[in-house]
């Protein structure tokens, strides 16, 4: 039941012809046939050489999806139309994989290459009759290539087909990043939502989990140095990350081409290492907490102390060991520089420094990226670190823009790479509510909720000269989780997440050369988001189902 | 990470304890004591008369929940503190029921009663020492106080317990009816889902399920009578509601205390009867939509034809049959006279009737309303009957009023009585963004997301005269499901339904006088949304778990 007023309503509905070759993100270049194909059931996926056993893994995953998504076209009738074209169809026997290089690295050797030397490109050719071909440079190439194979295929009845043969794809992302955020510390996630989310993610092939692991409010992740940073910053001992959770974490997001950034926010979002150490902490749980703190428990590490940095560059130096990714984060959002103000341990520490606060920051960020680099790490920083405070951290540092799109500008400018994560546009979290208790009148801080339709939008070098356009490396959904858990993990991200997942992958242009436009992916988007269900991720409806049998009749016309 | 600008802040955050008895709804009179109690692991319900089979297994359910609800208190620390009072505390080894008549109809019988003559009211005694007792003058107040007593336990290590003893309630809802309404048109629910709200929605004493079953989109209730409804309007053969499947939705529903009121809604929202009757739809499938209809499909039945009044007549005797409810709904609501007003089929009956379309309509409504009083049932209708068109519906008709909250006066002014569903207060679906495919800047028509705060904040009786008091019937939270399935049922229901539960259960004070105060609730809503969570139900967090552990400390700061 609703109530729409429109002003200008046309006489005839767009109606959009639904995309047979549901692939999301749509391939860079794509060609595609008329004719019926079927998948022999004695189908197989054959590698020439001797494949890793994470490629060995994604080809068994990639023939149970095959067989087991059992997706019927979403038109009216699902498929029945089809039948008679299936009766007499040529059957595909094999997909053959080729590697273009000698030495076969594992997908997840190749997915912590650093960004710039990452090879995700393939070429899938899937003929009208006789054997389908997929080449790569790499085995992360030939991953992609079998995540696109997986998403060509319908079922009706018995019957695995496409009615778009021949299919020919060459395929490569137009920016090296796409990410995932999830902070695992306003509430905690167990192993296996990550674990869900990474397949998630794999199928519309994000290559990165920003792990925001900690935060004010718990500590969950067990570090070997510090184990009482856990042991009282967990919300329980049973909601810890522990040395072998981290691992299977990064081995699972490894063998589907994902890299694990782990962040932990720095000097900000803090408190909780107070619980543990108390002497490294400013302002910890002050109140009233918005005169210390963008939402309660307040507490920053006392950046100015010699021992807080210390701990710190130990904190990092350990997640360096632990995480093989080439990029740490390092945080640095939201500081409160009044909580400095009045905490008189730190400013008797600037006094014996010399400094002031701005300095005593760029001391302390420096410090810190320093053994980062030391490791072989290139930090990654939230914006403030080079809008809102003279930091100067150096220029290889990457930087995300979550504030707002109109930032990045501003970064781009002072010559940073950086990565998109607006708020106006990715946040997940928008639109849910206040979650602040007594809040009766209030909303959500970045009210509205930002719709798939918004995140797909989103132009990554808008505002940007054709010379800064390389130091856009991609961008990333986002979910902060005052108001989720695993009750609303998969609701809340998918299908949204996959928008910015095609808008960094397949970049300003369909194949066909035509701008990207919402009325040709939602079709696609539907396909994309059955499949999630079949596959056990319950990604919401964008729609009723009667709307997305019938492609453009539910649109607002213009 | 959030940006939240305080305008005004104080000194001092004023911190809640967090209720021991965490019960939702709140009962209308409550003691509690101090001391501790434990459950003796030999603890049982007796009853002195002979139970129904319903309150037996009422009674089988409760005991489970006690015993796997393992619900820890929601205070740091988790109830360690209370490890020292529980060592040498009494046992509670039983729970007496006592019946106060003669005749232990089944919960089923006493749920589908009228509202004037259902009877929840119960006294719950749970002394310090001896056994607890249990009083109703129903099986169904017998049902309510059971499910008061599953919510006053915690666990602690092997221990069940409260440190609240001794407790007494004297309970009865302040309202009679307490609906929760799911469309299950634009997308499909499978029964397990609907069994599994139905457990949700009798944890917080909602007594009317509102089973808004059919619309424009899709008719998956297959009606003995007219089998090509469904047959042909089901989104597939798999996705309907058999009789087998109606009589056990009912039977599930019944034995929980909750009343199934059926809606069909006409004569707007009826586009997908044109699928199997072609000629009894006006305007179906006409476009633009927006012209003939508040969301695609338009389509609505060509309510002057005697034989679609004839037809109405038949499909609601056959549902008045089927559903044992003294209450069945007609729906009403958003007729699009322009539908009317362009469609030949209509204008040339109006003439041949010597009718203009709101004299048809009244027509139309009335003599489907007479086959209802005729099978002993009272309608529903929605507000539009009684304010936007001059039907003449019965006083005794029940009307829902959905558009705003502030139309209620106007209804109440006309002598009905009313059922609050109102889309400023408790609609569910708000805030989710737009499903129309193209909008990129658009969003929910009734934005924002309506917050279980803005619902608890909700009277009942504003703007009423104390004399028209009684004409209020109760209130619901409702789910238009666009945007909604499987997938995301749980948690875009709950716990934010419980809100309106305790609006309409508790009424507009708490048992020690005090208005019911968000502040006060938070802690009961956090404890039942985990008893919710942990019984099966994805109730979504409220806050960061550092929140709920911690009442008060996350409120904004007057």
């Amino acid at each position: 039941m609703v109530k729409i007023t429109l002003a200008v309503v046309a006489l005839v509905a767009l109606v959009y012809p639904s995309s047979v070759a549901a692939l999301w993100p749509l391939p860079r270049s794509l060609q595609t046939g008329s004719q019926a194909l079927t998948l022999s059931s004695s189908f197989s996926i054959d590698t020439a050489f001797t494949a890793p056993s994470d490629l060995q893994d994604a080809i068994s995953r990639t023939l149970e999806y095959i067989n087991q998504d059992k997706h019927k076209r979403l038109v009216v009738g699902r498929g029945s139309a089809d039948a008679s074209k299936l009766k007499d169809a040529p059957s595909l026997n094999k997909l053959n994989l080729h590697l273009g290089s000698k030495d076969a690295l594992s997908i997840a050797q190749e997915a912590i290459k650093p960004l710039e030397s990452r090879d995700e490109s393939y070429t899938l050719i899937v003929p009208a009759s006789g054997n389908a071909t997929l080449c790569a440079n790499s085995t992360l190439g030939l991953f992609r290539g079998l995540t696109t194979f997986s998403q060509l295929w319908y079922s009706f009845e018995d019957a695995v087909y496409t009615i778009e043969a021949p299919i020919a794809i060459t395929d490569k992302p137009a920016y090296p990043y796409r990410g995932f955020m999830l902070d695992t510390a306003r509430n905690f996630f167990p192993v296996t939502d990550i674990k869900r989310t990474l397949d998630a993610m794999s199928w519309v092939k994000i290559n990165t989990f920003h792990w925001h692991v900690v935060d004010s409010q718990s500590f969950p992740l067990q570090v070997a140095d510090f184990p009482e940073l856990s042991e009282k910053g967990a919300y329980s001992p049973a909601q810890v990350y522990t040395p072998e959770d981290v691992k299977d974490i990064i081995a699972y997001a490894g063998e589907r081409g994902i890299d694990v950034l782990i962040e932990v926010d720095t000097p900000g979002h803090t408190a909780i290492i107070s619980e543990s150490h108390s002497d490294f902490v400013a302002c910890a749980g002050a109140a009233p907490w918005a005169d210390f703190a963008n939402e309660p428990p307040a507490g920053q590490l006392r950046l100015a102390s010699p021992s807080v940095i210390s701990f710190t560059q130990s904190l990092f130096s350990s997640l360096a060991d632990q995480f093989p990714s080439s990029y740490v984060s390092t945080g640095g959002d939201e500081i409160n520089l009044n909580c400095y103000a009045k905490d008189a341990d730190t400013q008797a520490q600037l006094r014996k420094n010399g400094q002031n606060i701005e300095q005593a920051l760029s001391t302390f960020v420096l410090e810190v990226h320093s053994t980062l680099k030391d490791k072989g790490k290139t930090p990654v920083v939230w914006e403030e670190m080079v809008i809102d405070h003279p930091v100067g951290v150096s220029n290889d540092t990457i930087v995300m823009v979550w504030i707002s799109s109109a930032n990045v500008r501003a970064v781009v400018d002072k010559g940073y790479r950086v990565v998109h994560a607006p708020s106006d546009y990715f946040y997940l979290d928008c639109g849910a509510g206040e979650w602040l208790g007594n809040d009766i009148a209030g909303n959500s801080w970045c009210d509205p909720f930002k719709t798939w339709q918004k995140a797909y939008s989103f132009d990554p070098l808008a505002n940007l000269t054709a010379a800064q356009a390389p130091l856009v490396l991609g961008g990333q959904h986002l979910l902060w989780t005052e108001q989720s858990d695993s009750s609303n993990l998969d609701s809340i991200v998918w299908p949204r997440a996959a928008a910015s997942a095609e808008v960094f992958w397949t970049g300003a242009s369909q194949p066909n050369g035509k701008p990207r436009d919402v009325d040709e992916a939602l079709p696609r988007l539907h396909d994309i988001r059955f499949r999630f269900v079949q596959r056990g991720v319950k990604a919401i409806a964008l729609q009723p189902l009667w709307c997305a049998l019938r492609p453009g009749v539910c649109d607002l016309q213009a």
